[in-house]
């Protein structure tokens, strides 16, 4: 059997307890180390799981399935993701890839930031479309998403920002080479989302109506579901400002606040800090 | 410590290792039992948290929360929510009495069906707003989802649609009684809401332009989470006849789908059963 588990989000003891028992008796376990933090931890989680874990990146899950599933109908095998198994796109690649070797497969959910976003007090069927704001470069600045967070807002709704992870990507010299070397780790704050926002609603080049302005209402959320987590509610102006500490990060640009939704999301405005 | 704790979706031990250590060593333990089916299973779940469970039901926590938050601070205090905690508005209500009583608070959090739902091989983040169909009767049959689902539709987003459930649902003879009598319990199906989608699509009566047709795609999901899940694809008109089995019951009506989102999806249509 091949299971993608789901190991939460913050803790090492997020990982659920059937997770727990599946990852114990099975024979290779694999940990994603490329869309998440997760992986520096990659000790401390061998030492609670009490399993030797082997580091998947990138490559070998997208490319070295075979590898990863190699025996699976006869051993049980675990690929373990940070957060919900079903956030990144790649999973469901290599679940159709045992499906066609005719492996059964078996996925244990966990929190994801997709769901866990709701501790700020935003109801989750508040969420528009979720976005991704990349990192900048010199010269590639997109900035479609803002036109998502646009159509969302113009219908009341927030929108959940995910901010760029780069883990484990070649540097632009070594990506044709046989021996890959590694650009450090980056992780986009939520400062930097804010000014990169602020940038295109200030240029005024963007495609149709625009409903976001300085002034609007952010939630600046780091390192949800861990025990330092924050967040931080306050104008897209004023989080350039903000410090969240260490990754990671997201946004959420809120739509119409319900009472409710006010209420709670008060205890976080910066002025109460 | 007031705890609100998700225990997941199907199994007792999709609880996290974290929320068990909590629930083994907590004063009081509260199950709500009103917004999902897990409850039927307090006494498995009872079994194997070796502890015993309060149910709260929707009264006590609406409306008793005082009770519930009694000498939480000085006790460890749990609220076990199926899913994660955030799924519902009243879960935000308590953690804000909790507050106003500076009684400190955490959220262990855990799968939801607004995660979960990725399972199906659609991406969450082409998901837009997430609806509620709710039971019908013979003079309310509100339409107002088919409205958001149209909007989803347009942007090409797929809506998640999570069905109407009456859990100890005061009888409307009993409702200004002090001793209240409570209907069955009920769960929506797909076929039903498959059927009232068509009715409202058929009868022409509503607002701005439609996009979903009797021919529009659709995913079933049943007990998502659980041992014996079940998945099936199909249009609206071909739904309406598909049983699903026992409860919790979603859909998903498709928007634009992926190439990958296609391919996997492939495996649950109706005619490869």
């Amino acid at each position: 059997m091949f299971y993608i588990i789901g190991v939460g989000l913050g803790d090492v003891k997020d990982i659920t307890v059937r997770g727990l028992e599946i990852v114990r008796s099975a024979k290779r376990v694999y940990l994603e180390s490329y869309t998440s933090i997760l992986p520096e931890n990659k000790l401390q989680l061998e030492n609670f799981y009490e399993r030797q874990l082997i580091e998947a990146d990138r490559e070998l899950v997208e490319q070295g399935a075979d590898e990863i599933l190699d025996k699976a109908n006869e051993d049980n095998v675990v690929l373990l993701v940070v957060g919900d198994p079903f956030s990144a796109t790649t999973h469901a690649d290599i679940l159709l890839r045992a499906r066609d070797l005719n492996i059964d497969t078996k996925v244990i959910h966990n929190a994801s930031i997709m769901n866990a976003i709701g501790c700020c007090g935003l109801q989750l069927y508040h969420f528009g479309e979720t976005v991704s704001i990349p990192f900048w470069t010199d010269i590639w600045k997109p900035s479609s998403f803002l036109k998502k967070i646009n159509q969302n807002k113009s219908n009341g709704l927030h929108t959940l920002c995910l901010l760029d992870i780069q883990v484990k990507e070649p540097t632009w010299e070594s990506i044709t080479k046989k021996k890959k070397e590694y650009q450090p780790s980056r992780f986009m704050e939520v400062k930097q989302a804010c000014s990169q926002l602020l940038q295109i609603i200030d240029s005024n080049e963007f495609d149709g109506e625009n409903y976001v302005t300085r002034e609007s209402l952010c939630v600046g959320a780091a390192r949800i579901g861990w025990p330092d987590q924050k967040i931080v509610a306050g104008t897209l102006a004023e989080m350039v400002n903000v410090d969240m500490g260490s990754p990671l990060h997201s946004i959420v640009i809120v739509g119409t606040l319900h009472p409710l939704e006010e209420q709670f999301l008060k205890q976080f405005y910066i002025e109460s800090k």
